[in-house]
């Protein structure tokens, strides 16, 4: 059996030793998961998922967003397309994936109808994230830049994970669920910017549910099919060593440096955003503003002057003269035609310059304002610099008040930190 | 839009002008098909999958091989998995894909719960098929070399195709789940020789249903996700022109040549069988046999003295000794660890030698019989070589006879060859 699927199996069925920190934040992306797929329950694609799903019937093993249950492969499917539908949730660089949305809507299921305490759900999912991050690095850039989309694919692995775990999986079946998962990982780049992205972290919660069902059962796979000559790894074009997955594997949670997303827009506008913030930009003093980003989000996000909400989402001067206008760039509803169309807006928008800048990294951003009284002021941001944990707590419930009321964030901050069982976090999928 | 998707797309939605050979042999592969699925019914990992199945409930859309019904999606994951599980179920070289094991679940599914006319799924059925082939002639090779598992890959666009036409779908909308199932469409070749085989196909099968009902519930996926520099060619491997696909697409069936398997073990040893059944021998005249085949099937199956049915699967000298016995190989139960114990067999089986020869293309096999009396006789066969139809009529009705018993055999190609609705077809998937 090969060294990365040995170890990762071991890691996935043992005990762990987890930090506070890791504790903390694994509980901050469940309320962030919770409320940004409570958030995007109506979202079209959501509906069409959860429509099929509904369709079908079956017992009602799990809770889904918007409403109703379902068997858990289904239910994980609607559960992981739902929360990824606003694109809200959160993200890790390391591998450029979603944790949350690929491992939660499976770890979930699978602890809710085997009643589980809620400890065991959250330390499953930290163990699954982990997994997703770490198989990720492993399969690396080449993997990301030929078109692979690695929230599903290296999610899937962190999915059948934390699912396996939860139903006591040992070594020796955490090895055939990994085997099992890479036959059926799958999803892609190319639909990025369609209901299918979405729908690729609900193909990967589920194939990890499906996974650890079939194992469970008896399943026999090829345990070593992630390794090998003609393993996942191979045919995903996965180019790292294995030592980019298992450094410090056990010992160091990589899923620490999760980052939350505080802004419904595009990633690539959130340091600019964050800069703004420092600058505290308010409309009328502004002469000009200089936005210097990565080439990279060039042609990303750097839609010049949209007409619609969607466009807003993925436009520098739009989002940064909302910014300075106070409307707020974590709600997704700020995103309109309406505001596209507001004339103040268009002319703060026409005082915003824009500009690649190959010495800033993909997460960083550098805003410089020209006041009317003739005062420069200038702020970077690096998404990447390390927040205080009491900051990140802040502004993550801050975020779930705007998204589902500050009394239902703070009653299942409250569970999240205090305990219970996971079927009553199930319960709060709907209010 | 890329020319594969639209003219697939186009071929899909279209009307088609079958030719009489082609809904002939699409008929003995139902035959065959519902045949090796109900022997495979009971297998340990068409338990399994069906036990997860059934274990979630919901409404009776489809049946089962093996009994009990689901809906669509877990019915084509169930019956995929089923009749892929014996490995006895249709190939088709140019692809080297087993096109049946992917497509007619899902196309049955979908037919008999909207009540459809059988001969509505045949012709969806091909073109489903149709569609596997030459998707799976553009992945070629490279794609299938590096790891892939075309019936697996190839398939999912057939069985979506095959579900899509039997919903009606028009162009855009073909487009658009050509597209869809790109993002899901896995399968490794690594899980030969596990239950992961015959679950990849399953996984194709329920693919395609998936993505069928996602369209027409009105999901907009990135519809030309399978060429262009990110597209499933690109990720997966894809090395051929697309003119390797499109020539005489809707002119030429290249369904017509898919090979049934009249043994039921590994098809590497179909040729030296075939030689030998020309060749007629009867043990007691053996004083040697030598068998030539082409290299790459020496480390597939050339076992020299296994000892378990399954071994005997993968072995020349095993099932050339069981034929000059007089057992038919193409009997599963015919494979047996006592068989391979019997001294008689063990004894003939001492006279059997095989060599590599790599004049010999992978389809073909040569056999050299010396006779006690000294005579010597040869025969070499090639796969590929046509079979009348008749003749091939005549050997897969007489194999679903021997699987299924020769009433049933009789009756379901009575159906398949003069009409009938395709859930009659669908009550046939049990005795």
């Amino acid at each position: 059996m090969s060294i990365l699927t040995t170890s990762l199996a071991e890691f996935a069925a043992g005990p762990v030793s987890t930090t506070s920190q890791a504790r903390i934040v694994t509980s901050l992306s469940a309320l962030d998961w919770l409320a940004v797929g409570r958030a995007g329950a109506e979202e079209p694609v959501s509906r069409i998922v959860r429509q099929m799903v509904l369709g079908e019937g079956g017992l009602d093993q799990a809770r889904l967003f918007g409403g109703g249950a379902a068997p858990l492969r289904a239910a994980a499917l609607v559960n992981g397309t739902v929360s990824h539908a606003l694109d809200y949730d959160d993200t890790h660089f390391a591998y450029i994936g979603h944790p949350s949305v690929a491992v939660f809507p499976a770890a979930l299921a699978i602890a809710a109808w085997e009643d589980r305490p809620l400890v065991d759900l959250l330390e499953a999912a930290l163990v699954g994230m982990e997994t997703s991050i770490r198989i990720g690095l492993w399969l690396g850039r080449q993997h990301y830049q030929a078109g692979f989309h690695q929230t599903a694919t290296a999610g899937a692995f962190g999915a059948a994970v934390a699912a396996g775990r939860i139903m006591g999986f040992d070594t020796a079946q955490m090895q055939a669920l990994l085997g099992l998962t890479a036959t059926k990982a799958a999803g892609q780049k190319a639909q990025f910017g369609t209901m299918g992205k979405p729908y690729n972290a609900g193909i990967a919660a589920s194939n990890g549910v499906e996974a650890a069902l079939l194992i469970r059962n008896g399943f026999r796979p090829n345990a070593d099919a992630i390794e090998g000559p003609h393993g996942f790894g191979a045919t995903h074009l996965a180019a790292e060593d294995t030592s980019s997955a298992l450094d410090g594997l056990g010992e160091e949670w990589l899923f620490e440096s999760v980052s939350h997303k505080f802004h419904a827009c595009c990633h690539g506008l959130h340091a600019a955003l964050e800069a703004a913030r420092d600058l505290d930009i308010a409309e009328p003093e502004v002469a000009e503003i200089r936005v210097k980003t990565h080439p990279r989000w060039m042609s990303v996000c750097n839609q010049s002057e949209p007409t619609t909400g969607l466009g807003a989402k993925f436009s520098y001067r739009t989002v940064i003269a909302m910014q300075a206008m106070g409307f707020d760039t974590g709600l997704p509803g700020s995103y309109s035609d309406k505001i596209c169309a507001d004339p103040r807006l268009q002319s703060l928008r026409d005082r915003i310059k824009v500009e690649a800048d190959d010495s800033l990294s993909e997460t960083q951003a550098q805003l410089s304002l020209l006041r009317r009284d003739g005062v420069r002021r200038e702020a970077t941001h690096d998404l990447l610099s390390p927040v205080p944990l009491s900051d990140r707590e802040d502004r993550v419930r801050s975020k779930a008040a705007k998204l589902i009321g500050a009394d239902e964030a703070d009653a299942i901050w409250s569970m999240l930190r205090t305990g219970g069982r996971a079927a009553d976090l199930a319960d709060r999928l709907t209010d």
